[in-house]
């Protein structure tokens, strides 16, 4: 067989199969500016123009900060470009340690490890500590992010997963286990396709009750929720329940990296056998630098958190008052229903085109297929003046809801 | 069972363990200061001192070169710190477009598409390839990296693993597969542990003679070999038989991320298909922005790779002179033996607190058992006067050599 050939092919049928669907993917290429956030430039063929952006991860708008902004500038022009090496090779500096005990103080934990991004902190470390001990068991919930679900697979363990924030399903799952195996309960706090929040401290009850370990992805919590920013364990002062916590640098802090934090004796046997943190190069002064300040602003920086509930409470009753289908969320994100891929992309696509806001489709295989939506996230610089801006483009794009409000 | 105790347990043995068959790591906390390279700080309890670093993949200094940094300082004050996005969602700016398409012209691809690492575009390529074909087997060479053997282990299909570049065990293992079968041969150019290179053009006649796809991962030979620094393949015209090839950003180039590139509608393909990069947020625009000036940079300017040639030369040629155990290498990487893990642990602590000299030591499970050594890289910015105190130093903590060669 010639295998080019035949992967050529696949990839056409692939590509054409997706665009058939409605789901093949065009990456809208959007020009940040720090200093007018939420507002981007937008490149298209036909030249820039400006338009709001209701879907960044870049949550309390810390991408953008004074402090966080001039602590990369002085680490680029003190330390350099990249880090040079993998952490054990030359590629760990005073700023990774600096980092790290920040970390390990946000979550009131003994220690922390960075990692290169949300996604490999949870890939490496899931195996990590999965295969750890024979028979090692893990529940897990069904919307668990993928990467997640990359560290479960790959560590070969058995996995059970439970529904939805489901607690008697997971009781369940948890009392027919094999009492004499180790468990753990993988979970996320704030869900990101959903903007639901999981009952944490029943879950934590019912770890207790079977012997388990918990798991908590806190990546769209951290920096948001909580007196210091520390996510919704915090919040529900449940820290101590949590074994292993996850987040990441990218969304309410703005900038880019993973970590996990736990007991020192958990976090250095993480650092000592996974893969993901060993075999790569570590994260570059100027990203460490710039994630250390945003930090340290937002742990001791509650307004910005109270600005963040507020707005997020302004853009839902906004949605409300007009009719449109938001779905039912219990934090900052806000997704707005639209149940089918081609509607969902043309929808986003006329967003942008005839009213400059971009808003993004998800779909397969993000959420489930027919359950395609919009993303919307407030943020503290998210205006009156921008959600009124969308509540009217909106009602002019989304079918059936021009009239239901009108 | 009560998990915790079990796993804390097991923490605390695997620790001691690693302690007592000297291959604990403790990471050397070592900062970089843009315009001094190879000389960086060493932070340790006592306080600060200037060490010279021999074991930073940095291999051009293109981490503290002038456009290099320019770029990312204006991209900080342009754009800010984070994406604040993935790819998909926000995430993309017109830098990784400008990027990707500098990549692709630097390997005469195509197309090229960006991954937050080398080791995430190896992970997550491998297997968006290998699971597209039924029955699709991969022919891995011995020593691949980590990032590599991972992406195949997770992609589930049957691979064949080849000696190191031993063309004869290639053959035989190509032939003994089902013909009907589709192939890929998965190798290194620079194998980073040995510093030897493979046999590309003869393993790219036995990929086409079997019917087979070839992917290279060029992350130790990017920015270093070949008239515009594409590699090895491009130092000997091979670029047109290499199916995918695959880079780092963070070592010759000096900053961080990672790409593949091939034809268009192949990299179009992984873009749609792969989730370690459509799960995870995009690289800042800083990193985007510093890395495209340096591909920019080392295209254009081949006096570094002339410059690292000629140094690597003059290393190996003073460690020769010497009577110093070092590897034979065919490239810039030049390792020295030594052959037990606790014995080269005390050499680079030696190394680093009576001589100031930095070299990672090399031990399980980067290297085989029994197979320690120290990694040592030469780069334009080492001086003749930087070889000779090394050399000194060498023959003082390694046992033997002193006296061989006095
Ligand atoms: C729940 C969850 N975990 C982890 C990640 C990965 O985080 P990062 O973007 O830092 O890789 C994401 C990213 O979207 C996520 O939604
Ligand atoms: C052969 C090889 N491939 C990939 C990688 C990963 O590259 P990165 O550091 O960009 O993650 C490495 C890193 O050391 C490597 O040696």
């Amino acid at each position: 067989m010639n295998t080019r050939d035949a992967f050529r092919q696949h990839c056409r049928a692939t590509l054409d199969g997706m665009r058939q669907e409605g789901r093949y993917r065009e990456f809208v290429a959007l020009e940040k500016l720090a200093g007018q956030f939420p507002l981007y430039r937008h490149h298209t063929p036909e030249g820039i123009r400006t338009v709001t952006v209701w879907s960044s991860n870049d949550y309390l708008g810390m991408g953008q900060h004074p402090a966080v902004l001039a602590a990369a500038e002085a680490a680029v022009r003190t330390h350099g470009a990249g880090a040079g090496g993998t952490r054990n090779i030359s590629g760990t500096s005073h700023l990774h340690v600096a980092l790290e005990a920040e970390l390990a103080a946000l979550h009131h934990k003994e220690a922390a490890l960075l990692f290169t991004s949300g996604f490999v902190s949870n890939q490496a470390t899931l195996p990590a500590v999965l295969n750890a001990l024979p028979g090692f068991t893990v529940f897990s919930d069904a919307k668990n992010h993928a990467s997640m679900i990359h560290g479960m697979r790959h560590s070969g363990v058995r996995r059970h997963i439970f529904r939805h924030n489901d607690l008697a399903h997971l009781e369940a799952l948890l009392a027919a286990a094999d009492p004499a195996t180790p468990k753990l309960v993988a979970f996320e706090s704030v869900y990101s396709m959903d903007g639901d929040i999981a009952p944490i401290g029943a879950i934590c009850d019912l770890a207790e009750r079977y012997g388990a370990m918990t798991y908590l992805d806190e990546v769209h919590a951290v920096g948001l929720y909580g007196a210091e920013g520390g996510g919704i364990a915090q919040r529900e002062g449940l820290e101590d329940r949590i074994d292993i916590v996850e987040g990441t640098l990218a969304k309410g802090f703005g900038v880019v990296g993973g970590y996990v934090a736990g007991d020192a004796e958990i976090v250095d046997f993480v650092r000592s056998v996974a893969g993901g943190l060993i075999f790569t190069t570590s994260l570059p002064p100027a990203v460490t630098a710039a994630a250390l300040a945003s930090v340290r602003t937002v742990r001791t920086d509650g307004s910005r958190r109270e600005q963040l509930a507020e707005r997020a409470a302004a853009l839902k009753a906004a949605l409300d008052r007009a009719g449109l289908p938001r779905m039912p969320s219990t934090s900052h994100i806000v997704p707005v229903w639209v149940g089918e891929a081609s509607l969902c992309r043309d929808v986003a696509r006329r967003l942008l085109a005839e009213h400059a806001i971009y808003a993004t489709p998800i779909n397969y295989p993000t959420v489930a297929r027919g359950e395609e939506r919009l993303r919307l996230c407030a943020t503290p610089l998210h205006t009156d003046a921008m959600i009124a801006e969308l509540v009217t483009a909106l009602r002019a794009v989304l079918p059936g809801t021009a009239r239901a409000a009108a």
